[in-house]
């Protein structure tokens, strides 16, 4: 089992952003704004959409690394921290735990 | 900082899966079928898209929490597991590690 | 042949557009802004694109009437008319002809 | 006032469609298969979209006109002519007239 996770991702993502947008994808995408960022992350839904009607797995589990991949760089964009977004999940599926509810102190 | 990862997702959604259609929205979302499921997630996409180009931080962290819900489920649906994904991307971003690598053998 | 056109879809939205937002559900859609406007035009593109991946021919007929439908209510929102949109086809497609050409003097 | 309509968008599509998959886009798309097409509507919704929640009334009509162009194609490749779509939304705005009911005898 892997130990990449979407935290290994986010700061991959951080990382990078401090690029110069001609050496790093990542940084030339959030340089072009956030319109561009959108754009790029509704297209890959789209995208996984399809390639689950289809059925093809492989596709599928390409453009879920793409989905997770544009959602961190939205984020990024957008100001949100991915710990924000997990503890909105954590909240909505009731297992925030303690440790959870106290970093929600003080929204 | 919280816990609550993906995988603490995904295990919940396995869970669900398992529930009564009539008593558990994630069990009623699979049992409709993929093309279902895929709406869903290419829908969270265009509302994930639109809160970003508005500027709306909060309603950002709730579309990206759909986003990743509908997305479990859509590799739910699909047969493809998290690690699957989570190996892709560890793939891409060159920064796998040996255990990354050893979990590919044999693909 | 039907007579109905996209013409005709755009005067009937531009007069229910008029009507109070709790009798219409154009006027309300309207009421509700662009974003709400827009999340709707998303929203059919993923169901339509799912549609034809189905091969569901009756599918596909209702969603790419509610994706003209939308697209109307988006153009109305958004301040353009029908007819820019059809002189920018017509311009791309090179079958503009004169009287085309003559509604885009002073754009 | 313009002449080009759906219509005639569909007619010249129908016309290129019948063109060497390597001379012409609208034919290399099709060949490309019904995923593909849906793929390409499904992205133009996103943009559309984004365009209008940005404000931007050309970047709209530009979008607007792919929409339509895209949703051409999509029928196209899935079996439906236009005017079925068109008989559907006369049927539902209720303005159909003797002609369109006439049309739909047979359904």
């Amino acid at each position: 089992m892997t130990q990449f996770t979407l935290a290994t991702l986010a700061a991959i993502i951080d990382e990078r952003a401090k690029a110069d947008p001609t050496e790093s994808y990542t940084a030339k995408l959030l340089a072009r704004g956030p319109a561009k960022c959108a754009q790029k992350l509704g297209e890959e839904g789209v995208e996984a959409a399809i390639a689950l009607v289809k059925g093809d797995r492989q596709e599928l589990t390409k453009e879920a690394a793409d989905i997770l991949y544009h959602l961190v760089v939205v984020l990024k964009s957008g100001g949100v921290s991915l710990d924000e977004v997990m503890n909105e999940l954590a909240d909505r599926t009731g297992q925030s735990g303690l440790q959870e509810k106290a970093s929600r102190h003080g929204d």
